[in-house]
């Protein structure tokens, strides 16, 4: 097995991640967090919120509906320029991204290129294929009871928008100073036609997006203060090891079309490196098309200066499955005779697990029970495990990432310690109760 | 102004809710959390998770895809009855919602009954109706690159059977004793024909669910256990008070087709009393449903007795938005000169305010930031105000609700006392910074 494919079946046999609606035959680009995943992704989303709100003065949260007025979509360029390159085989019907069909092509890909690659259909084999489409990735549906064109709406294909929307709200009711932030938290989606690489690549996703307004002489000043906070993040609040991140500054070609600079965080993913997180200069790209768009000024009065002026904005974004499964991917490891998640303390799921030695020992167990009691009060997070034999124990508490096992034992009812072992080293130490 | 306007406006005024897409002129029955919003939602989601899922020993999170494989909801009986009677002018081409037109209607309202109330077209005021039809509230969408019956998928009208499609995958790898529960926040859909009643009836909401599962003969000491916790978490985690909180025994003719019995937690809102949550036991109707559709066993197997069943469900399922309009109309206050949000203290977005008592003055600024950094340090949830006068930051303050305002002036610079003024009686006492 690829190192992928054994974090997916530690996932999946562990509780982290299934895959959506597995229970029918699944749905393709979904997938369910079971409960240790939603453990570790709450402990995730509440570190990024608390370090990037809570803590700062300067950034705001937004949580804005999915479903916004259709023309938003049509403002940012989403309903022109949001599509992959379709192409359809003419024996068989079959849709695929011709793109991935090409070595080394772009989504830019023309049909001559195509063509002259002389790709067969990747179903039936044959060569007959229709022109390039551009599909719209973005899913549609209908609001109200009427179901035609005034009715359509999507599903948002990223977080960003809800906040650029609310941007004059925020504004008009908080008074910020600049420079300042709005941040959100939430679910967009992408109607990939082939979703793959596990969680990277999936039709739903959930992102954490911050669009930092700035005065447009200080964007160069922001972005850099901005770039190394993305990395005391990552590093710092997160744990990733720096020598898996990777900066890579994105070339004018390749860069989205309202960015003026971008540095994507690249991260060394089992099946190689692979996008992180984005920070894009967008400069007031986004402001000025709403104002257009909407006929409302977007333009921010300085209070000291008295300066009016639409903001440019810095913007960092990153996806929560990318990032949990990144943190996966520095925290697996393989070691001799077991398989351990050595998650930092801040985002495992239990930081403790306790066990009597045996189970059918009654004072063993009640013992136990009071240790973990006391624990669970002060320390919540905390597991309980009386199955099989202690070994059985300490390999699931490796695999689930738990930094301690607490094992009460013959010992403890005499004095009154207990067998403390460590997940990342094995070592086992008698502790005093009070001590833990 | 209504009571339920006066709370919109502090809403809007304030950030705590903004009407979704407002930029762009709306979008009917979406709504945007705004800063100050967002913080009272996270903290009421929190407690909620805190209470029902970290500090149980019963209760695992789960968080499914929002798009989950269309067989769910032909098992789940929404394709065939989560619709609504739909009736259309066949003059103007308006359509409604049929029990809305007439006084005292229900769901069941048929087309003989409807005509009989001679209600004219609100819109064009003709009588000339079409036939009822059954409306599916369910929004549709396509998912992958071909738009046909094949690909239809919906967006789920509630999270419940993202917990019960992982029933299976839950028990299977954590192995939990009977009875226990498995619990999910997350966005729901639903297309009213017309949303009303500011975030009571809207498009998009949050739903916290919990599908707690049961040995079938213990059904009813277990719902009678979950409903005296129901209140326990209302009143005391939540702080709303007893007096505003009705029980509804539910009669079974207006139970839901799968359910034995319901409480509905009725709550007095502005415009009347109306559902805050739902205590449902749904039998083993789902996870039977379930096992039906997909041929796979829904079957527990008891640890201690062997004994093999399928697990009865009691639901407690509560929508966020209701109790966060809940929150707000039990905070909300108009006393004399002032609008007070009395919000309990875990709930409210600042727990501090600090202000120096004049701006223009350097050394009362230095302190008063010194005050602030160490608040904000220790408590995290602190502002800062220097806007305006003394009496308009309380005003704002009493308004968000922020329990305590900590004032710096000249005698703070003299013996390092400052003034604590308190949101609910307004007294102001002089504190030593230290005992803050």
């Amino acid at each position: 097995m690829s190192k992928l494919e054994d974090v997916v079946s530690l996932c999946k046999r562990r509780g982290f991640i299934f895959p959506g609606s597995e229970v029918y035959g699944g749905m393709a680009g979904t997938w369910d967090f079971g409960p240790l995943g939603v453990m570790l992704k709450r402990n995730m989303m509440n570190a990024w919120w608390g370090f990037w709100v809570d803590k700062r003065d300067d950034i705001y949260g937004v949580d804005a509906a999915i479903i916004m007025n259709p023309k938003t979509w049509e403002a940012s360029g989403h309903v022109a320029t949001f599509a992959d390159p379709l192409v359809e085989c003419k024996e068989c019907h079959g849709r695929f991204r011709a793109d991935k069909l090409v070595d080394g092509a772009t989504e830019s890909i023309t049909t001559e290129e195509f063509l002259k690659a002389k790709v067969k259909c990747p179903t039936c084999g044959k060569f007959n294929w229709d022109e390039i489409k551009k599909f719209n990735m973005m899913f549609q549906t209908h609001v109200g009871p009427v179901m035609d064109d005034a009715s359509i709406a999507y599903l948002r294909p990223e977080t960003a928008q809800g906040i650029f929307t609310n941007y004059k709200s925020v504004i008009d009711t908080i008074y910020p100073n600049m420079p300042f932030g709005i941040a959100q938290q939430g679910k967009a989606f992408r109607n990939e036609i082939s979703p793959r690489d596990f969680i990277l690549r999936d039709r739903e996703c959930s992102q954490m997006e911050i669009e930092y307004f700035v005065h447009p002489d200080s964007w160069e000043e922001e972005f850099e203060k901005m770039r190394k906070e993305q990395h005391e993040f990552l590093e710092e609040v997160i744990g990733l090891p720096a020598e898996m991140i990777h900066e890579l500054d994105v070339p004018a070609e390749d860069r989205a079309h309202y960015s003026k600079r971008t540095i994507d965080m690249m991260f060394d993913y089992p099946n190689g490196e692979e996008e992180l997180m984005g920070l894009a200069y967008r400069t007031d790209f986004d402001l000025s098309n709403i104002q257009n768009a909407s006929g409302k000024s977007m333009e921010y009065r300085d209070k000291v200066t008295g300066e009016t002026f639409i903001p440019h904005v810095i913007e960092p974004s990153i996806g929560v499955e990318r990032l949990f499964l990144a943190i996966l991917t520095a925290a697996y490891q393989e070691e001799d005779d077991r398989v351990v998640l050595k998650l930092p303390e801040n985002l495992a799921p239990y930081k403790f697990c306790v066990s009597p030695l045996l189970k059918n020992k009654p004072e063993l167990v009640q013992k136990a029970e009071e240790v973990y009691k006391a624990l669970k009060e002060k320390y919540i997070f905390v597991t309980w495990d009386d199955s099989g034999n202690i070994g059985k124990r300490y390999k699931k508490q490796d695999e689930i990432g738990t930094p301690k096992c607490v094992v009460i034992d013959f010992d403890t009812l005499e004095d009154g310690t207990v067998t403390v072992r460590d997940r990342d080293t094995t070592e086992q130490k008698r502790v005093k109760i009070e001590e833990l």
